[in-house]
């Protein structure tokens, strides 16, 4: 393969000169620019994509961080995120931290040292501290703004309300709620919250139970779904922060002889695949996870291009109808369908 | 941030030996790497990774190619692959081709390019000329060798057959198996072919069904599904090739009224998080997708050493055993669950 020194001599100019070139930049008169340009044709020469990255300092790649990568609305967010990268010839690295805030700092050295474009982190528990010793665009998924970085979330509070009043529409009256232990205040923490707050506005009760850091690493949550039905046997209504969660709460109900939804109506959170994969399909919250991953990239593009950016982005939910809120017979709730 | 040029000036020696002793090349005197480990010390410097990759042409970086990321198999495949590449220091670039030939082709020449150390490739109709178009490692999984590349396999034919003699002993004697459709002959498509002859030789029926590209694509199976059930309403036993596939049969089946497993036992194919978050559980064939990307990882880094390696290796599976086959009731079933 040919070298960019071959490309010099064949043009007769120095290395500097066609490094201008290839990198646009500084002064370089149009017949040298043709000289060189010549010289590349003649010899077959494609600059190297490594060499041009270092020269620029900037590889034209988005590491994307989180904590589990099996966990499906993190798959989701990784697939989609690699769909909006590709449409904007960023290529994407993947690191999965296990949540490990020394590991995720660690990580992001590796980014900036590398010359990685920007990093797409999800930490529940990395300082502000930690944050403010990089100089790389960070961009925070469903986490609050922090220090020197960018905030994308969806709005939690708006889904917690709409998951209560569609349950409350459906008739049901004492609602359970489970949700993720997080070790700091998350915005995630206000779906329960709200949904609780809101089911207390209308005359329901709403037992709030949180999954255990074990749970959420495993992604089991039998026993803290267990200990939630054992204590509220007339519950009619189960909102889960995620449909993973409503996943497993259809399985240890089967095993209780409740049935979904006639028994119990159940919503979940994130409107992941696999919420179209149960028996009976679940009700959700629906993130728009495209437009958040879109979002993400193009505030590190922008940031690297030393454009205005908003410090803090967040974007409107939806509830996604299914079989598990349905008031008919499973037969009916096959027309309502999605 | 220091250069390389600071150190060779605070040292007294030229670039060109500062490079030598970072990359560990060539002839050096044990007093000028002494003097220049001292400058590099003086002056703070870290070597830049990508200038250390540029300079070994190898950016300890590893490709993986996959046709959807959501999909259950892929997502574990591409978490595995990252715990594994990490645990060698290796980076992971992500990349989803759609299944597109002439996309594969585009990522591997860029990845070629930029001195990525390998691809793990996951290709059904890539072909033999292009594949020796390039110098890169190429690991193929689920796909036969072809070329010069290496190619890495779950021994299907064993999985058929312990899927067939499990439902045979369950007493099953009506099955129906469901597969994906391929355009060439693909090492899994032997999965529902020994399954059926196993059948036939132990006295059984067994029809086999096909899904369609779109059905691939869109992962959503029912249309096959409820042709198979609708071509064999006495069917007591479904074979699935993914447990994608064997979920959707479960929500088909209660549609129907019929009951997984009192009116028809269920086996899906992979182990993968979706068969243990079904009602019921799925019996699945497991494949050891650990083993098998590590094996792709050491494939590579061997071949990039100029060492031996095996062109072709196949990983034996296993037969485990969930609510989907149970004998029983549900009730007992909760015992056997894994």
């Amino acid at each position: 393969m040919p070298t960019i020194k071959d490309v010099a001599k064949e043009a007769g100019v120095a290395v500097e000169t066609v490094s201008r070139v290839l990198n646009n930049r500084g002064y370089i008169s149009e017949k040298t620019r043709k000289k060189v340009q010549d010289a590349m044709k003649a010899l077959d020469y494609t600059p190297n994509p490594v060499a041009q990255g270092l020269s620029k300092k900037n590889m034209d790649s988005i590491a994307i961080v989180v904590p589990h990568i099996v966990h499906p609305y993190f798959a989701k967010v990784i697939s989609q995120l690699e769909k909006e990268a590709t449409k904007r010839n960023y290529k994407v690295i993947l690191y999965n931290s296990s949540g490990d805030e020394k590991r995720e700092s660690r990580i992001i050295q590796i980014c900036q040292n590398s010359f990685i474009s920007g990093v797409v982190l999800f930490s529940s528990d990395i300082s502000k501290e930690t944050l403010d010793t990089f100089h790389i665009p960070i961009v925070l998924i469903e986490r609050n703004p922090c220090g020197n970085t960018f905030s994308i979330l969806c709005d939690n509070e708006q889904g917690g309300q709409l998951a209560a009043e569609h349950l409350i529409e459906q008739g049901c009256r004492h609602m359970v709620a489970i949700g993720t232990l997080n070790v700091d205040n998350m915005p995630g923490d206000s779906r329960e919250s709200i949904f609780q707050s809101v089911c207390a506005h209308n005359g329901c009760s709403c037992a709030v139970y949180r999954s255990t850091p074990a749970e959420y690493t495993s992604m089991e949550y039998h026993a803290t779904i267990e200990a939630a039905l054992d204590e509220n046997p007339d519950c009619d209504a189960i909102f889960c922060t995620s449909d993973l969660i409503a996943a497993q709460v259809i399985q240890v109900c089967n095993k209780r002889g409740k049935r979904i939804p006639e028994d119990i109506k159940l919503v979940g959170f994130d409107d992941v695949k696999l919420s179209r994969l149960t028996s009976p399909t679940i009700t959700t919250i629906r993130q728009p996870i495209r437009e958040i991953v879109a979002q993400a990239i193009d505030t590190i593009i922008a940031a690297n291009a030393h454009q205005e950016v908003k410090q803090s982005v967040i974007f409107p939910v939806s509830l996604v109808k299914r079989e598990s809120t349905s008031k008919g017979s499973k037969r009916d709730s096959k027309l309502s369908k999605k």
